[in-house]
């Protein structure tokens, strides 16, 4: 099926292409004969995925895009504060080659017009062996992701005709605002608006821009954050020239336009936009890449404003375990003390990414929690991203909530909110699973509020809760008949596919059991302890064991084997209706529980 | 517990309490003994949540922050392209009394500086008996969610002492500008700016705008949605005077900033700031709420680049149904056939907010499906908001889908994007829970591969799945011992809390189960359907009913009676040891189907 998206952009490409508005730059000779009717889009989404619809591998000089790439580079180089001594981050309001210097100090108002473009060119440094332009060009190379290189003709050109441009230069270093030589410095300028790029490319310069300056294919860090959300800054207020107002509200993301024909337009997190049309309008700005900026951010509501809606649902739920037990059978009086406790050990559910919105809504929640509250989980696996803001909160939540006595663990596999919070200085308890921190608050509960009801390590198959049902001779006489066995930590006690072979019933130690997922990584989903039972799975649809069991550090098990069973409903049929009734209580029990935690899930 | 950002903003309030700069304004003499120490900071969630820290119910008059609201009035009233040809939406770098008309025409640059406000308050209408003036003190009061007044002191001190506006004023009826008797937009000009407000007030105000123009706390919507865009656009760029640039780049939120002393700054989505400190700067505003909104945005992450990641994590997860079968027994030729054909039939799994980026995700994942997938399903349960372009999205999806002779089904229990897709003449199969669409998928596929293979739609006990592990003698003679019973759509068969009462099969049509979730109502479990059976939940745990099963239209069910089911123990415990052998294997059977839901779930 083709996409929806590429039929789209085929349809505003083929409208737009009626726009025949402009004429192509023509001061630079070398400039003055492109075609004017090609016409190119790309659509970079901020994890690398293109979608292009045109003249997207027509090549043509990068010109003015250049300017927020070299900012970036200087920042990079000098810190901010350098910089913004010597270039201010105002709009100007002129055209993009006008001298538009601060009276007295001949400051540049921004670094989008020529002045301030100069003057970070000449703020870069030479590393490594490399020299200024050499990084420059590198540092493209990066941002769009393979090798740029300069048209040797375009820029002879440039440098012939473009007189005003060397005034600035020499005009700029009358200020002191260029320290050094001024002639590489504007020789460095006008190579670097020869860099050759296609639409294709410019896309993916801004995709990594908008990806917080990581390039999404080759995961190259091309550019720090800081210096990113600057450039970006910049480019809102100043990337169109005289238009930034009327762009803010007709467009809504940081764009810059160049008079080579291409224009880019970012909006953060999610896209990179290029349009390559080289007539263009008397601001120097592409038509055409005016018209797509401004439909495509009305039709896909791209504006920063529309954009802007996130975080809103990051606390997914928030309940007590008694919502979803672990499914441990216990005795009567601790099941009984666990029902009365389980309003004190909160679970809360978080959900996508955690930017200040979301660990604001987290916050909120934990801060009026009801004073008998005494342990709390973070269920964080559906978390994306986590932002510094949210890891700052993380901490000081936990920070406080140990003030009031309270415990905190997290539900996180990946285990960046555990590390975060160990290192500054709040190690938390971190599980794989939810039934995983569920056990952990049950036996917490049960250690606080009932000591003498806490399982005993190790638990006879005549006293295992599965067997409850059965009166104390049938236990008993079906313990006799059961078969001891020892595993050692990281032995596969049942294999998928395995017939069944009895039941186990587990004296000592924990198994994990495990399941393939959609992708075929094998999933853990529960760790099963003493006084636990497992192999009845292979009972099901397909009679054969669904899971992979695994001892979780040293295991002592009881078997009650397959073939005693038989025998036993051949010759004691009503020891063995005893066995399968309580077998399908215990089956009904976890069932109870999987629906416990579906009806939760459910209410989301 | 106390909230972190509680102590956060206390801590930003003492440290900042510290900066002396500035002095209040003394233009209007009614202003001059404001308290320069009053200092409060107020943040509002954009779902209506207030932290507030030191005088944040002191009054204060408006003053400039009326024009951000002003202008939405007028735009709602005039429409844009009418406002637009009288007020421009270029920062004019000047200060907020400059004098900035456009050579020859007279326009003002903005609607941020006096000449732009005077002209958009030109451009209201009274309305519905109520006078000009009266709408906008209605419009500024159900921003703020209470009753505002005017300080009619301030107005007659402004009246008296504002030379410049009214000179401004005929200024502005001399070109045509302003159409009417510029006397009496003067005096409401002045009013306006004399409107008393607190920090809270000014925070709902601006949250009011993060929410795309309804308030959080009355759910009034005050302003359409494309007004609330181009206003915080032209608060972007043109909100803090001369400072637009350095604003965007230290603060990156469309703000506004009165000489009254307050401030407000938002963030689309996530939050409304208010500040209120009389002492200003050179530029007009108030020297702490410069400084809180830069300290804030820095900590937080509030800036528009930093805030603007999102929808990410859209696509959850893609896989086909047989990762999730239904669970309903089927004969064996079915159950092959539908292991074969699973790869047929794909769930999409979608989360979190649906703007562009997301919906993108899931058009992608729909381009790139195998030509052999026949039936999609798109999972929307944990969908929270579906942007105007995902909602177009999914009709260009649904209607190449069925092009490309493909279903799609949607489970969405709020069922806004069916309704949406109804609408765009694209209806599709929609359900309440993810068991449901499979159930429909599997029925399909076994219609489209498998015709002979359907489940008939009446099933007698003797033929139900759930006995097949029976000898057909043994599942004859229990079949003997059920009685028929008939319930009507709506009636409730089985209650929460019931003992065991024996066995249910049905026969013919649907039963509903259902289960309070944590916050008490009742979410849907599962639809069952001929063939099922239910009751046994009862023999788990508790011992009993632990869901309520309703008839989902008629229902006709067999009921093998738990007194019959004991009789059967005592007298022919053979019989009775087959029937519990099956029911473990039927609980089994479900356990596993639950565990191959978790591990999707577990793998997201």
């Amino acid at each position: 099926m083709d996409s929806p998206i590429e039929h789209y952009l085929q349809r505003i490409h083929a409208e737009i292409a009626g726009l025949k508005d402009g004429q192509p730059y023509s001061s630079i000779p070398a400039m003055a004969h492109v075609d004017p009717d090609h016409f190119g889009i790309v659509l970079a989404t901020a994890d690398g995925y293109v979608y292009e619809v045109g003249d997207t591998r027509e090549e043509f000089s990068i010109q003015s895009i250049s300017k927020p790439f070299t900012y970036g580079l200087a920042l990079a180089d000098r810190g901010m504060e350098e910089v913004d001594a010597k270039v201010d981050v105002e709009p100007s309001g002129d055209s993009f080659n006008e001298i538009s210097l601060a009276e007295g100090t001949g400051r540049p108002a921004n670094a989008m017009i020529n002045a301030g473009a100069l003057t970070a060119t000449s703020l870069l440094r030479g590393a490594g062996g490399n020299s200024r332009f050499k990084r420059i060009l590198n540092t493209y190379s990066a941002f769009a992701g393979r090798q740029l290189s300069v048209s040797e003709r375009i820029y002879q050109s440039e440098l012939k005709s473009g007189h005003r441009n060397h005034a600035l230069g020499y005009l700029l270093r009358s200020f002191d605002i260029i320290e050094s030589d001024p002639a590489p410095v504007i020789q460095d300028y006008f190579r670097q608006c020869s860099v050759m790029v296609n639409a294709l490319d410019l896309a993916m310069m801004a995709a990594t821009l908008a990806n917080a300056g990581r390039n999404p294919l080759t995961n190259d860090q091309v550019l720090d954050i800081a210096s990113v959300e600057r450039v970006l800054s910049v480019m809102a207020t100043c990337g169109m020239y005289d238009d930034a107002g009327s762009w803010m509200s007709s467009v809504g993301m940081p764009a810059k336009s160049g008079v080579g024909g291409g224009t880019i337009a970012v909006l953060p997190g999610q896209i990179g936009l290029a349009v390559y049309s080289p007539p263009l309008d008397g601001h120097g700005s592409s038509v055409r890449g005016v018209a797509v900026s401004q439909r495509l951010s009305h039709d896909l509501e791209l504006h920063f404003v529309r954009a802007g809606r996130t975080g809103k649902s990051a606390l997914r739920g928030s309940y007590d375990i008694g919502t979803t037990p672990s499914g441990i059978r216990r005795s009567e009086d601790a099941a009984a003390l666990l029902r009365a406790n389980a309003h004190r050990a909160r679970i809360l559910e978080l959900n996508g990414d955690l930017l200040f919105a979301g660990a604001e809504a987290m916050v909120r929640e934990l801060a009026s929690l009801e004073d008998d509250v005494v342990l709390v989980v973070l269920d964080l696996r559906s978390v994306d991203e986590v932002s510094g803001v949210a890891l700052r909160m993380f901490n000081e939540a936990a920070s406080m909530l140990a003030v009031s006595g309270r415990q905190l663990a997290v539900v996180d596999s990946a285990g960046d909110v555990p590390a975060a919070l160990a290192e500054g200085g709040q190690p938390v308890a971190a599980f794989g699973t939810r039934s995983a921190a569920v056990e952990w608050c049950e036996e917490e509960l049960l250690r606080r509020y009932g000591a003498d009801l806490v399982q005993p390590e190790r638990i006879l198959p005549a006293d295992s809760p599965a067997l409850a049902p059965l009166d104390a001779e049938a236990a008993k006489d079906l313990a006799g008949r059961m078969e001891e066995l020892s595993y050692q930590d990281g032995d596969v006690i049942r294999r998928i596919g395995q017939r069944f072979s009895g039941v186990y019933f587990i004296a000592s130690g924990h198994v994990q059991t495990l399941m393939p997922g959609p992708s075929g990584h094998r999933v853990k989903l529960n760790r099963l302890g003493a006084g636990m039972t497992f192999g009845e799975m292979a009972l099901g649809e397909d009679k054969r064991q669904e899971t992979t069991v695994k001892a979780d550090g040293d295991v002592t098990l009881w078997r009650l084997p397959a073939e005693e069973i038989s025998r036993m409903e051949e010759n004691e049929p009503r020891l063995a209706l005893q066995l399968w009734r309580a077998l399908t209580q215990d089956a009904y029990t976890r069932v109870e529980q999987y629906l416990r935690e579906t009806a939760v899930r459910v209410e989301d």
